[in-house]
């Protein structure tokens, strides 16, 4: 029950009132963690100047204590005066320290090297603790799904028409794939989340000044200390390349992405005509202020929603590449709101998966949706059948034939024999050909190809990887 | 000093940490405030049912008293029970009315008239007495600047390159023209806000079983109470059509462009090699965390930056134009962002004010860097009085020669009496057309045509337009 | 059958190779219409100098051939050395004329004096001539459909769910106000265009070299022979205000996203499971190439893929709203994508009105789609009628026996007399209130309120308004 | 001299009047290349039928012949009639085969299957074959200017301002690094472009009817012909799943970012204040229409102003990441405009290798600048000195003698035997530290840390990195 002025729909409502992601994402990703993780940075780089001989570590005691220590609302009160928020922080620590200490406070560094070391750590921590943590939640989730329905029948639905039947299995496995390889991606770009302690144009001219033999000395130690990787041939101006971040941005929209794909196949399905899936209503809970009858997909909707706040903040994320020269600061604002599509993405994922456990599946009304579109998906397999028997025009007479059936509203199976020119091409196929199509109209939800062995080998095969990310995640998160 | 909690930076360094905006921003924009609104809307239908006199007033009294009774943490904790936000506020509500009221309370309408007509509300008081406000604040600075540097000669910059001189003042009268019009744009779709008390679907349907003669009293009598307009021949679905917010927010985003693009200007006059404008800096204030000597156009650099993260917002307002059949519930979390977008879009206005007070003109360095262009630019003064006397080929002898000059090393206008094709076209020229450009070469800054004239004529359309604006803004705000 | 040399889809496919659109569009938008329209303002800058009497007109004749005599070849050719456009344009002018005007082409212009008006005015013709018309083609037909289908019961759906009911022609009628709206900002817009001719940093310099007296005269002329209107106290930098084009393309845009919205609605109506709407097919049309049976709403399917494909083209458009100084050329291929853009939105006009003529609108269906519902719908006018009779929880006695009833499946209605709550509840209603049950329950789709009304009205007002957009266009096109 | 009639600038300028570069793109994107791929995958198709013996060879005569045989305007005039652009060509195909390869035109394919495995091709040939290709050149081309100014000092600038000395050489490193990733990226998202061969809904029941003992030998063999990989353990609904395609398109457009801050740092250099880079301008090339002398970074503008266009695309392509159950065809216009996107940034890609090939540096000018910055920037290695010899106050004493400096209008290295603050510190250091102060305001291009070693060490890791780029692609192209 927090936030109340906040002005940020996510900060108010989907962060701030949900006490569980509050307590999750809050040390990652709040202002206040932004700088106690600028803390974290500076605290490293005086741990360094000690581990490189510079400063004995009796001159810098405590300093494991500075990130408790320091409030945020100190460093803010201090950047009211230097109108600089990284000065204002090595101001906040330097009052702590004795005399020797203080001289070494962010000795070197640019503002940049601790904020976007800062940045890098958070958002390495958040994307694999986190995110992709709570992304493989979902994602054993949607593969229980389907690995429960990978039989059920269900019609497959192309352009909104009944098509061809599939299995809700299936569905639910293409879903397994997309948000498995979104996850890797995702992993991926937060490992190779780098620092940097090179200065203010990226030269190692300071570090040059102060340890000469070895100037990369200080930001290997540091980066180090950390657990941030440091690139083979590291280069970067003030700034870090902002690849890194869009990486790690675009893996989080482009799951988003397929996450509103789904929020958008569930919704459809628990139209009331189709009613193929149904939601769990907890007593008390309410549909609708005036018609109380109603029971919405809010948490689908939710999640579709969130795409359409989050998605377009990719072009901010790809406008932040561009930084004049060794850097300009017209990301000073845009590039903060990273940590909230990140926490966004997290968020949606979540709900999704709480969406998904209050989901219910009504294979009856599958069934009897299927049955319904028999009438007409029968069409296929008849062709099929013409062709692959030689029948050179297979596909015209079967197109025909359905446009004659629509017009006198029967269904397509029930002119097998009174329509002409079905009959005929019947009539012309071997034993074989024929009781392939009576099987299918017998019992149409057999046409289904290896759509429950498609699944089943899907969901196999992500398993696996599932464990192959939580081992790699493990390693460096 | 708030909001530490805060993941959104908007909300924890513009608008939290910053006490005069958050004292101007958080009465309209604030989670809080938009349930201040609701609660607001729902009185003002129980007004409505008493005007209308189908409940009697004694029977519902100190409606006036519970939008401030009632704490936002009572509604969101009541959500939790409920699920639903409007819900949860008539439940709060509820409990505080006497039994007739309470059977009255949201009757007939459904949640979206009350949203919906909160947040039009909301938008219209905050676009018109904030945003409005602080940008004609804005505009009357850069008025006052044009008209002070009206004359000050400046080389005009086309690709980066000199090209021809101008004023400073008339670039600056450019920006008055582009602000005023948004100003414009902003005033007229805020006034246009509507909202609506039509029911589910938009039908009236359960007005017309309350008050069968007139389904749409209600609807009149609450958004008159209210202050919002009723456009003729209304009409809405579940929803308001979302074109007025979109117009709104288009003249918000806009609006920005133009900061953005005054922004850019600003940094980079402001280089180290241009130097024509320069930065008031305050004791103790800190550009550069290693490099002392740093002056840095950070307020500018915002105000860019700003445009980065809000303007694609842009995206997801026209996605929300989308809402399926009577409406879908897609924007359930997208439509929420609009506070923060108007929000923000005013803190931008106000930080520009702010950075232009701060802000030197350099007149000297802007005559120093016009004398250098001269090299150069008199080519063009030269081919239009050459060709206006006749001269076929007057642009490709000047830019002949230019070209020589530069290859030598030279001004051009000392080229004028040695390179032969120049010397002749010279000596074909009556004495008239020979004395204008021996006057430009002599006193480049007068190469201006009537940039000086022109940008006290805009500005004083300008101061008229103004006048305007406040009036009819008072008249609805 | 044209451009399949064409990558761009819109060239290759939906204007070049529908024969209409091309010979529509063709003569504003391509390539070749842009030259022509640069060549249209040199030869009204070459009038103007004989207007105002710097140039005889018998010095320059025939200035009213060169349009059709240079053809975009030549200009391209003649760019290839320059490695200029506009100057090569004025090259291939410059040979065609005599001596004495040939020193007059282009005199006191800067390029963009050329460029901006041309593509001005072209924008200008093509938006009132063809995409207003062909906008406002569209509407009529909605309105038809809407007057057709005025009284035509539709169940509303929100969220996808079974709402209450409306009529088909009401939710007709919200397109009816929503597209009218929009043609009426695109109007506005392109009426606003503007050109100038004040030179190469918008100060009218060389144009005071030229005719001292009056240096705004040619401007005056140019604009005033090209029908372009002249804003009071005009400015601008070496280029047009950009925001003139910026309301233009979001007026355009912002009623695709009204067209997306219409598209996916009808969309959805035309699903296997809710088959409100049908499509006319001709003989020979192809559904599916494996799947003969299939009937795809392709045409609604093509508008909302075009949204998606041109409205994050606004994000060009914001970003061209910034240029530095006096010009940077950065929207030097940006700023070429608006004719495309204007181009798309009217063949999605165009496209959206074929599709309503192909559509079939199925009543029975919808009736049969409303009586289902009616399980449940009645939930809202039996909880209305509760409450305007005093019963205070009314609300939470209906939703419970929604619940009960969803829970037995059972309609609620078939409960009225068997539910204890409800039955207490009806049992204490005066007798017309109970009355007013019954005949919802008897006829279900008359508890639409007022929607015939108010479509019909939202008709006639439009019908209105449609005359005065023509009038104002036929004014100034 | 192409495409005048198109309305697409890319079609009519960029690729269509640039005759290299039309030969190089139109093979793989024009409309009539995306045709030519449908028909090399319904060939495909037929010799799978051959391969797995369902049909014998001697029945499918010619199938090589047929991509050049069928003209596009045949298909497209077939579609008139099919309103179906895939069974448009299947019919096309068809009258060209003898009747029992006819029968097994297409047989078991839905469009997708023809469509989606198409345009994987294209996209993976055009990518490797073209854009890989030449972003190498041009990495290549960075490289060695890298190289060449490894060791010119130039001044870095942040915030516009002037920072601290780096050398131009080590600018460009952090390009070749920033391009050569993302080369790398576009390179795997090529290789793994897949095609599918599964039927209407993705679940092979076509496939099983035919070649029941192993429903996916068809697609193997499809695939395997064409040279497009399988994924383990693939999963598809009608269509592809979307995401191969996105991260093509990611690694394209965050290319083209890279491309527009290198631009950006061009224009900016090339200013007239600062002129450390030039431009080699050709005989007869015009800058000005009206100002002859001016050179203008036209290039470096164009290349900013693609990403202008084209950078918005991503939302598009996020969009269709979105396809409702088996598929909705929402993405029939907006899918087919990714073409365009490779196009223009393999136009970009080349354009800024001619440009730099034609950029000139000017060492002279760049030390020049630097040189002026010494003023101030000596203000950095001043503290750092004095820090790292245990002055714990070193920042804030050399942060006010600078602003004294400024104040005075004096170079901060005259004051440091004057200022009493400066003296006293420089009195206490040891003779070492002095020494370096010294040295640097003596050369003061020396303060440049390991900005050269850094540069070369980069180059000479890319130079590895593109030999295997190659040898990778060489593999899978």
């Amino acid at each position: 029950m927090k936030l109340f002025d906040a002005i940020n729909p996510f900060d108010s409502r989907y962060y701030g009132a949900d006490e569980d992601f509050y307590a999750l994402a809050s040390p990652y990703l709040s202002e206040e963690a932004q700088i106690k993780y600028q803390i974290r940075v500076e605290v490293a780089l005086l741990e360094a100047f000690v581990e490189i001989g510079l400063l004995s570590a009796k001159d810098a005691p405590n300093l494991d204590k500075l990130e408790q220590e320091i409030p945020p609302s100190e460093v803010y009160e201090e950047e009211r005066i230097t109108q600089h928020n990284v000065r204002a922080l090595v101001n906040c620590i330097k009052k702590r320290l004795p005399g020797k200490a203080g001289a070494f406070i962010h000795l070197t560094a640019t503002s940049c090297d601790i904020t976007d070391t800062a940045r890098a750590l958070s958002f390495k921590e958040f994307a694999s603790r986190v995110l992709v943590d709570k992304a493989l939640f979902l994602l054993e989730r949607v593969i229980s799904l389907a690995r429960t329905c990978a039989g059920t029948a269900q019609i497959g639905r192309t352009h909104g028409q009944h098509a061809i039947p599939t299995t809700f299995g299936h569905a639910m496995a293409l879903y397994v794939s997309r948000i498995g390889k979104r996850i890797e991606k995702i992993a991926a770009a937060a490992e190779a989340m780098p620092g940097k302690i090179s200065g203010a144009v990226g030269t190692y001219a300071a570090q040059s000044i102060v340890f000469p033999g070895d100037p990369k000395a200080l930001e290997r130690a540091v980066l180090g200390r950390l657990g941030l990787a440091i690139p083979v041939s590291n280069i970067a101006s003030q700034i870090v390349e902002p690849e890194y971040t869009a990486d790690l941005c675009y893996g989080a929209i482009s799951l988003l992405s397929v996450l509103a794909n789904l929020a958008d196949d569930m919704r459809h399905l628990m139209r009331s005509e189709i009613g193929e899936i149904g939601k769990i209503v907890d007593q008390g809970h309410v549909g609708s202020s005036t018609m109380p009858h109603k029971v919405n997909p809010v948490d689908f909707e939710n999640v579709k929603s969130l795409w359409k706040a989050y998605m377009p903040r990719m072009i901010t994320v790809f406008s932040d590449q561009i930084s004049e020269h060794q850097r300009d600061l017209t990301n000073s604002a845009s590039g903060r709101f990273v940590p909230e599509l990140l926490g966004a993405v997290a968020y949606a994922v979540m709900r999704m998966r709480k969406a998904l456990d209050r989901t219910t599946i009504d294979g009856e009304a599958m069934k009897a949706n299927l049955n319904k579109a028999m009438d007409q998906f029968i069409a296929e397999p008849l062709y099929i059948v013409f062709s692959a028997n030689g029948i050179n025009n297979g596909y015209e007479i079967v197109r025909d034939a359905a446009k004659r059936a629509r017009d006198s509203k029967r269904p397509l199976a029930d002119t097998l024999s009174s329509d002409p020119a079905l009959k005929k091409a019947l009539s012309g196929l071997p034993a074989k050909a024929a009781d392939t199509i009576k099987a299918i109209i017998r019992n149409p939800e057999t046409y289904i190809g290896i759509a429950e062995k498609t699944c089943l080998e899907v969901c196999g095969v992500w398993e696996g990887r599932i464990a192959a990310i939580k081992e790699s995640v493990r390693a460096f998160a």
